[in-house]
C-alpha cells in the first residue's frame, strides 16, 4: 500500500481513504462544510493556495470531477492547468514517469489524476519530488477518495454525526465500483452502524473484500429499515455479468423505484454518484424526488475538494 | 417561445433578440460601445463579474465565438471554464438535463451554449435554477443573438443611429442561417428602413419567415442603392440546393466582387460573419477592401459579449 | 528571412535565434536566470504583463512546451488562452490568415505558435498588426528558439560563461531537428569553442548547413573530450533513413550509454530535449545519472519563456 503521509504524519497525498483515522476524516468534513454554500450565493473564495500550481491529468473523460477540482483550486487562489497528457505524450511514446518528472520541473505542486489503470496514481506518488502532492480523482475500480468524502459529508448534513446509529445500503455493481470502495472506507472509518451490500451474484465483490459489509441478494431483503440508499451506476456491458435470472431486465430486479424505497425508513435519503442511467438503476420519480440528495452530493464535491487541496498543501520554503 | 425575462422584466437569459424593445437594444449597444477599444490599446477590464462562474458549453467547434465569450468574461473578472460536455457526458449516456443540473450544483452562474440542435438552449434555460442565466452562442439555424448585436453595433459605428434611413441587403444562404435570423431581429427591432433578402430560390427562407424582408433573386436587382451588404457563408454541401441555373458556380451568380458592390451606395459597408469562403461568396478585393468592416465585427464581438454578460448578471444574495 | 525587429531595433517577434547578437542573447539568459527557482519553492511571479492577452496556437501536440508558455505568461500576469485553431478553423475551410486577423481583432497581443509546416510562423508575423508579437514554439524542422535559449541557459549554469572554452557534441537525427538548428544558432552566437555533429550519413544535415559544425560519423570519434553531449530524439520512422550498417539497431551505433559517455570529459553534462526514447537514443543509466541535466532543461524552459515574453512586450498606448 502506498504511503500517503509525510514523515511528520500529515497527509501529503490522497490516494485512498484506507488508513485515515476517524478524527482525520471528521476534520476534513468539518473543513469542507465551511466551504459549502447555497445555490445562487457567492461561492467561498480565498487565497490560501496562491502561488500553488495544480495540474489536472484526466486520462478518462470526466466533466464533473475535473471541473469541480478546477473550481476548487481556483477558488483557493491556485493556478490550475488542464494537461492532456495522454494525447500528447503517448503519441510520442514518452513514458508516464518522464512526463511526471517533466511536469514537476515546470513547478507543479500538485497533480490531480484520474486513470483507468489500477496502480498508476500510486506509482506517480511514489516517484514525485518531496514537495509534490498527488490526489486521486478516481482510479480504475479501486478508489475515488474525494467521492467517498463528499458522500460522507452529504450524510452528515442530512443525518447528523451519529454514524453509529445509521444503516447504509449500497446497491448495484459493487464489484467494479471505485465509488463503493471509497464509500466503504469513508463510512466504516466514521463508524457506520451497519453497511449492507445489495447486488446480483455476478456484481458482488470477491469474498474477503468489504469485510464489514453484510451481503444481500435482493433489494427486497437489503433495503429494510435503511437510513441511506446509495445506488451505483451499472455499465450496460456488465448487465450480462449480472446474470439476472430469466433474462429479465436490470431495473426490474435491482432498480430503485418508489415501491422499493418504501422498504427503507420513511426519512431515508437516496444517493447516486452520477451520471445516472435513468430507468435502469433508478427511476425519475426517485431520482428527482423528495428523498433524493443527489444534487447535494455534487455541490459538496467542490467543498470537499477545496478542503482536501488545502489539507495537503503545506507551507513552502522561502524563495531560493 | 422561451421566456427570457425575470418577473421584474429584466433580461435573465439571451436566447433570441425577438421581443427585445428598441430602447433595450440601444442600451445594450451603448454599453457595448463603452467596451470597444482600439487595436493595440489596453483592453477594457473591470471586476463587475468577480465571483461569477461562467461555463462555456460548445458542442460545435467555434474558435471565434468561444474565445470572445471567454475573454469577455475574464475581462469582467469572472471565472470562465470551458466544458467539453458532449465528449464526457454523451459517452456515458448522461442526459443533457442531468449534466446541466450537475454543473449548476458546481455553482455556475451562467452557461454560454452553442448547439447544432434547435431548442436545446431554450430547454436548458427552462430548467435551470432561478439564479442561473443562459446565453445562446449560436443555435442550429435558429438564432445567434450576440452576432446580431455585434452586427448592429458595427452598423451604428459606421452609419450612425438613424437606422430608419438605411437599407440592408442580406445575401446568400439565408434559409439555413442563424446569422441572418438574428440580424433580421436586431435590425427590424432597431427600425431599419429597408431589409432585403437576396438568395437563389433554394436558399430563400420559407414563405412567412422574415415577414418584413423584401425578396430578390439576384444581387443585380437587390444591391441597388444599399447602405449595408451582409454576405453569408455558404456551406459547400448546400450549393447543390442552391440549384444555380446552368450548373454555373456560386460565385458567378451570388458572390460579391467589386463590380457588384458598385451597385450599392458608394459608401456602402460590407459585412461577413466569418469564416469566409474567399472566392466563393466574396472575393479578396472586397473582403480586404476599403468598404469592408469585417474585422470591426470581430472586435465588436468581445465588447457586445461583455455588455450582455454584464446585463444579465444580477446582484447576488449575501452569503448563506 | 523574416524581420523580427521593430524599427528601433528591439525584438518584436522571436522566430529564429539567427541574427541575435551575443549581448542580446546574454541579456535574455540573464533575465531568464532571474526567473529560475528551486523545485518546491514559490515560483517567481509579477504583474509585468497585466492586461496582455496571449494566444497559444499549437497545431502539433506538445504538453511540455504549451504548458511552459502558459505558465510563463500567467506568472507574468497575462491572460493566456489556448486556441484549438486547427480543429475549429480547418474544419470550416477558413484560411490561416483570416484566423489570425480574427484573433488579432479579439485583442490578442501575442501569439505563441507551433506548426509542423515551415514558414507558417513567419507568414503570420509578416501579416499581423504592428502591436502584435509572434513567438515560435517550434517550427517544422527549422527552428525552436526558446529551446535553444533554455539549452544555452542550462550550459551557462553548469559550465559558466566562457563558452569559448567548451566543446559541444550534438548526436543523432540532426537533419530533421529544429532543436539542433536552434542550438547551433544559440551556441555559435554565444561563441562556443567547438561544435560537433555526430550522425549517421542519412541523418546528417545537407552540406552547407551548420557551417561551423565539425562532422563525425561515429560517437566514438566525436565524443572525445566533449564538455556537453546533446542527444536528439530519433523518430522511429527515420531509423530506416539512418541506414545503420549491417541492419544493427540504432542504440548499438548511436545511443548514449555509460561506456560512450566516458569518452567525453569526466564532468561532461548530458542534455536531451525530451521526450526521450529510452533504450533507443539514450539508456536509463545515463538519462537518470549524475551527469544528466535533462530536468534542469525543463525547469529552465519556464524561466526562458518568461524572459522572452517580457522582452518582446512593449509599453502600450494609453486607452483610446
Amino acid at each position: 500500500m502506498v504511503n500517503q503521509r509525510r514523515p511528520d504524519g500529515s497527509l501529503r497525498h490522497l490516494i485512498t481513504l484506507d488508513g485515515l483515522a476517524r478524527p482525520e476524516l471528521e476534520k476534513l468534513l468539518q473543513r469542507a462544510q465551511g466551504y459549502v454554500c447555497l445555490p445562487g450565493s457567492q461561492p467561498r473564495m480565498n487565497q490560501r493556495l496562491a502561488g500553488i500550481t495544480i495540474g489536472n491529468l484526466f486520462t478518462e473523460p470526466s466533466t464533473r470531477t475535473r471541473v469541480s477540482f478546477e473550481l476548487a483550486g481556483r477558488r483557493l487562489g491556485a493556478e490550475v492547468v488542464n494537461l492532456e497528457v495522454q494525447l500528447s505524450s503517448q503519441m510520442k511514446g514518452e513514458t508516464m514517469l518522464d512526463t511526471i518528472r517533466t511536469l514537476e520541473s515546470l513547478h507543479f505542486d500538485m497533480f490531480v489524476i484520474r486513470d483507468s489503470q489500477a496502480g498508476v496514481v500510486a506509482h506517480v506518488a511514489d516517484n514525485v519530488a518531496a514537495h509534490v502532492s498527488v490526489l486521486s480523482a478516481g482510479e480504475a475500480h479501486v478508489s475515488h477518495p474525494t467521492q467517498g468524502l463528499l458522500d460522507a459529508l452529504t450524510v452528515l448534513q442530512h443525518k447528523g454525526e451519529r454514524f453509529d446509529r445509521l444503516t447504509l445500503a449500497v446497491v448495484g455493481d459493487i464489484r467494479h465500483s471505485r465509488v463503493a470502495r471509497s464509500a466503504y472506507e469513508a463510512f466504516t472509518g466514521l463508524g457506520i452502524g451497519e453497511l449492507r451490500l445489495i447486488a446480483p451474484e455476478g456484481l458482488m465483490p470477491q469474498p474477503g473484500e468489504f469485510p464489514r459489509g453484510v451481503r444481500f441478494s435482493t433489494p427486497e431483503d437489503g433495503l429494510q429499515g435503511c437510513d441511506i440508499v446509495m445506488m451505483l451506476r451499472i455499465q450496460k456491458e456488465r448487465m450480462q455479468a449480472a446474470a439476472i435470472p430469466d433474462g429479465g431486465d436490470y431495473f426490474q430486479h435491482f432498480g430503485l423505484d418508489r415501491r422499493r424505497l418504501q422498504l427503507a425508513k420513511p426519512d431515508a435519503i437516496v444517493m447516486h454518484p452520477q451520471p445516472m442511467n435513468r430507468g435502469i438503476e433508478i427511476d425519475d420519480e426517485v431520482a428527482d424526488g423528495r428523498q433524493s440528495v443527489i444534487r447535494d452530493q455534487v455541490r459538496n464535491g467542490v467543498a470537499v475538494r477545496m478542503a482536501v487541496l488545502e489539507q495537503v498543501a503545506r507551507p513552502r520554503p522561502l524563495r531560493a
